[in-house]
């Protein structure tokens, strides 16, 4: 098969040669980019004077015509066509001729390839964007929903404080807001027009990259041609913030899967979202959870592949960037199903709100409040600490709670203990003084999810 | 050693359990930001009226002099104390006595090695984008010096098209400006104030966060307390944002080494950058590029630990999150020192500007423009691209360049080539008609140089 | 400071470069084995005529009484000695004059690094197999001692099947028999003399390289001498094996943590082990579990830093070799205290037989057995699985256990039902049958221990 | 679609849930093991009188029937059947009622998918360790055919000393032959059988699992139950292999990279395993060779996804082991590919003899030699190195090489030189005298070339 650059060369390119280097098993999916650049391409070629707006015309007929073909199923994907950009400009030529060989005017599979990704990545980051946004919606509809909801606050799995559930939540819903404005900044950087500076080292032609740009709604151009090559930041960084992004799905996973445990019963899971087991006739397992959590691996895997790749590789362009594609395009369906399928889990949690709250009634939960009544009364916070440590060692040799002592046994360890401390110590009261910024109260809660829902 | 914590424990903790929990010969550089951090604390406290201006006072003067002892020297830092803030808390107490003990108040370590961690962070942060700033004057300069110099412009390290040196070089500089972008945008995310927050629910005083932010010119208070104390998005954002930043390095790194071997002979490094060899007496290594990027491991490596540390932790605060710091503070003494050190190295370099010319001038990098004369004059594109191949073919064959052809030979290839074929593909031409935006066309090289000038 | 190889340099090496170069400090620990080497070297240089015995005998002198001087704590380190390797020659030469500077014939230093580096890892792997044999025991004491506490079996983190305690611990047991089978044979592959090869291409001498070897106990020699100083692949082993080591711990760390909570309650931490908190008196903290749990981050990023430096790095010695000894001794520092701390906080465990059992009795983790009672009664297992699965549903609605149910509910079912089958689903039962190798039955589990603490 | 284990829900898998969970797209590549694995377990189920023999034949008919048809292409392959294992099940099941329903008694889908993992990865490792040798046998040919060039050897990727191609060759020789031991040990831990320990305690028939491991060819069988379901060590240990092997390809790559270039000029790649530019028509790119480079990230990344994914999970199955497959399978793939492209392109190579060798006599390869010429007259080597140095800078002041000194010129520097010195350091006897094991002395290559064809 005729290769499109084989002029100078005087075999023809070996079967496993071929087969180990063409790409378009994988950048086929990048076709309706490529044929958009293509389009924009071709019209400014005709607004400089390089092409006529004759040739632009049919050039531009024929692509959509190939668009078309595409999109329903009628193009055949070649190996020996190389890669996408290959196998449209020849179909072009098969169907226009001469005038379909000029497109390639003024411009490079260097800077071609990099517009497609770019523009590929673009639509693909605002719909991530999107589908964040749906998820933090039904995390705020859950946190509303259970308001009100008391569950035991942990720090290296132990109970530490109690907790309003819905504040709890919120914390997932503020990583992810964390994790949208990271997208939107790195959708700045790749928002950039690389087409125009051809192979490395910019065109012999008259080309206007900012008309091209404007056609494809580019806010700027990029600066220098060899870095416009060589360039690939712009797909670590958002695998960067994928991996950041998968990691906090891994954690709530990792919370949901604790939490539909026989031993922690906090929450069961939907029988939609679940599923049996081959020989285990009882068993209803949280799928779903395991394999989001188990995907950061995967994220995090191509983050290092994409890495790995760049790592002292001297400008500009080398093959080796065709690499970049496989780990990038996981990453991006992963993103995605992840996000919808976990949406779609949480929506349908069922939260069982009294074994929550028999676990903070079982705890010792209010140590740090019966602390601070000390330090509130004049004990420096270490001395009252250390009597509350005592009184808890007391509580645990007596299995007892702090709510179920008497003021006696208070006593006994504080002359400063009033009978106001089991009011204190009451779990409302306890929520409520957490009511600086960012804590539990459930004030400051509700307020937070107005806030919130009206930003969204 | 009695433990701060140790109430409610029956026995102590082991040797062994001490020495492997213990995190204060890693920590301990956070010292002066502790103390910053807990005289803000103790100003907000008495603010607050939580604890009286006395009281506060006599914190703050303990505080003082013990950071005046540590940086004398004279603070014994003890593996018992586990770590730098239970060292300092702990001096305090014994400077100050039931004062000293009020300084935790409404605080939790969980807040405060975040503020800690915050504070360095922000500052080193501040200090790198600093040194890229530097490393790109330095740059600037070498660009500017050598302007005029034409070196071998290359994709797959096969001679490609004729380049600007300076043009060349600005491809860092773009990389680095980019750099820049996204450790400014991290920096914001970094800057918000976690203390305040306590274990991970609140605090039960009637604490003013945002006083404490104010008086440590924090612009925001984080905004949810469970999220604040699990939370290492920023050390994750900013260790990928390393990596990006020497994987750049790393591939400079690389063309240096390629550049200054005997074959190239590119550059020449400055002996004072250089070592020799135990053995052979002849050698002078390119020690400080091969060490740069053979760095770029480390801090991939330091990302692929922290990431892996968060991969599936249920919230809020677990112990594993202490093993963030030796990543983190690895990652920024390696980037602040590659910085430095490359930066005296390129401005040292000397660059072979002849040898740099006779490559350009033995290859056949006009092809392109070759073929862009013809299109010009109406050969499609493609065309154009396959009868230069075959041009290409016969000079290999016949060991002659592009420009050592006659007419005569040209015109066996096509008709249309006129005698200005000679004068188009001269050098000069060639670097000047790539004038669209990011090309290598003197004019616009210098532009830009002149632009980024003023812009640092 | 005059370098030992400066002949051939015109200016001396910037300070910022001596001190980004130098890796005296990280590679200082390897003294004794730097010394150990130069014994041995200069006993085959005498033994091959290269040198005189009374100068070996003078050099041997000499690096003792350095060894003495290091060991005492007097010798002093100095950065501009680049290594330990320069340190100790320079030393050597300022006490024994000419005679020292012998020493360096017939040897690189990178051949010398490679020395160093082999002697030390040869020496920690089997350290570090005698560590893993420690905790195996420690295991097997563990399950002999609890031999005949029940526990819930899970798969999913959902209740599964009923299991021996000790049999789940013999899991571990197992992975650990693996990673010592692994690190027995990379041993083989560190255990290989690397010395006499020189810089690259062998030396000039007429060395015998299997004489250093057998006075170094190395039952090999490196075959190719360019292959030998670019090799790393015995350290990269070295970390893979250590990364699936520590990715064991960090799961039975992860059950440790999920056991020792309030929801679990499967064991109970020795307070030995175990940490407070600086705010919530009532907390005893999983810290060292936690710790080890996240440090299987730190190993699999020292993994990913030596893989990366390697990728791409053509032949033979570069500097950026230099980068493999902080990730190295790093992963054997932690892989070795994590071993030893864990082996303590295991032995100490207590377990809660009590609710171990309570959480089999309320689970339905019968159901498989009854399915192979109806299997072993003619019916195809697929429908015995889906009759049991309703019959599944049948308990969840009605809140029983399958033990609790009447015959008559069984026969709802099936016909096949039987009054045994309340004794075919008693606990002891279910165990009893699992006897083919590898399962719970309490013979075979008793059996596998006493089998494996004779192999230890 | 009803599911197989569906008995116990009251609700059916949303279509989300079942798309997001299904493997089959990925593991129906499994399909023969499966079956393969089927047909020992049915037979053996009869051989233990667990099934009748006349139903072992029909689902033995039925099982074989059902690969014909895969093998056909004539196998429907629904999203709806999860995985491959439930696929065949539903299909025998469909093909023979209920006898087939009677397959997966004693059989869990957790041991059964790990025995088609274990007999994929067995047969794919010992394809690959053929693939290897392959390439060893290229590495030896090229070696032979090649003895007698001479080529600089590098260290810093500065010019050494002076190594015989072949010597150089054989460096990666010995290099995949420590890759083949580690594939051949970390076969016999792929080589056990899993089959028959259940979902994860045993099972509750009498079956006898080393009859099932003779069927199959496993000479063991797993020691644990609850090990063998959460076990994916030898996925592990053989993608750390395979991350090693691909380091050195990529190190092989780098290198052709280097010498195809204008500048090395060391070798010429074939046109068959060269592509052009789709812009520049003069260009011949080593893509090949760059990819190959490049897939050490897609397989460094694999290793990385696999290892995160068992990071602190607790036993026993868990749904993340799922995600083992992609990377595995992308493992084998890249693998293969990448060592039957090598080994053509390397077949291939045309080595440039008179270009190394002049690159040889350009340097001052021959100043090691010199000062062992001095040393060997009794100057200590370090006073030798030093002499040479000062040499060696003479020689760059004077542009000369060191062969080019007249004896005066040589006494300048010391008494000890005699006219012998050019003979001393003539190229041929540099190398000869390198003939200690492992040197690049011509005799020492031949022979360790003979040594190793026999080997193989």
């Amino acid at each position: 098969m005729k290769k499109l650059w084989s002029g100078r060369f005087s075999q023809e390119t070996s079967k496993q040669c071929e087969d180990f280097t063409a790409s378009i098993q994988v950048d086929k999916r990048l076709y309706a980019y490529d044929i958009q650049g293509s389009l924009a391409h071709a019209k400014m070629l005709a607004a400089c004077h390089i092409i006529s707006r004759q040739d632009a015309a049919k050039i531009s007929a024929g692509l959509k015509q190939i668009l078309k073909e595409i999109e329903q199923g009628k193009f055949n994907f070649k190996q020996s066509d190389e890669d996408i950009h290959m196998a449209i400009e020849k179909k072009l030529i098969a169907k226009t001729g001469a005038v379909g060989e000029k497109l390639h005017t003024a411009r490079s599979r260097n800077d071609q390839v990099l517009l497609d990704v770019r523009l590929y990545l673009r639509a693909e980051t605002a719909t991530i964007i999107g589908l964040v946004t749906d998820f933090q919606k039904v995390i705020l509809r859950v946190a509303e929903k259970n308001m009100g909801v008391i569950m035991p606050g942990f720090t290296h799995l132990q109970h530490a404080q109690p907790l309003l559930f819905s504040h709890y939540l919120l914390a997932y819903y503020f990583m992810l807001k964390r994790d949208k404005e990271r997208l939107t900044e790195c959708l700045e950087r790749i928002n950039v027009l690389p087409l125009g500076v051809g192979a490395l080292s910019g065109v012999n032609y008259p080309v206007k990259r900012e008309l091209t740009a404007k056609l494809l709604g580019f806010p700027r151009v990029s600066d220098n041609s060899v870095d416009t090559v060589s360039d690939r930041d712009f797909i670590i960084e958002f695998l960067s913030n994928s991996a950041l992004l998968v990691m906090h799905l891994s954690r709530l996973a990792e919370e949901l899967v604790l939490w539909s445990s026989s031993e922690f019963e906090f929450v069961e899971l939907s029988d939609e979202y679940c599923t049996g087991s081959s020989i285990m006739p009882q068993k209803k397992n949280p799928d779903v959870a395991e394999l989001i959590r188990g995907k950061s691996g995967k994220v995090y895997g191509n983050l290092m592949s994409v890495l790995t790749l760049l790592k002292g590789l001297p400008l500009s362009y080398n093959r080796d960037l065709q690499e970049d594609k496989p780990p990038l395009f996981d990453t991006v369906d992963t993103v995605k199903e992840s996000l919808i399928v976990f949406s779609g889990l949480i929506r349908a949690v069922k939260v069982n709100d009294k074994k929550m709250l028999s676990q903070v009634a079982n705890g010792l939960m209010e140590a740090t409040d019966v602390a601070d009544y000390l330090a509130m009364r004049g004990v420096p916070f270490r001395q009252a600490h250390f009597i509350v440590g005592s009184l808890v060692k007391y509580c645990l040799e007596h299995k007892k709670n702090l709510h179920q002592l008497t003021l006696a046994e208070y006593l006994n360890f504080s002359q400063l203990f009033k009978a106001d401390i089991f009011s204190f110590i009451k779990l409302e009261n306890c929520l409520k003084r957490k009511k600086a910024t960012g804590g539990t109260a459930p004030a400051q809660v509700k307020a937070t999810i107005e806030r919130e829902k009206r930003i969204l």
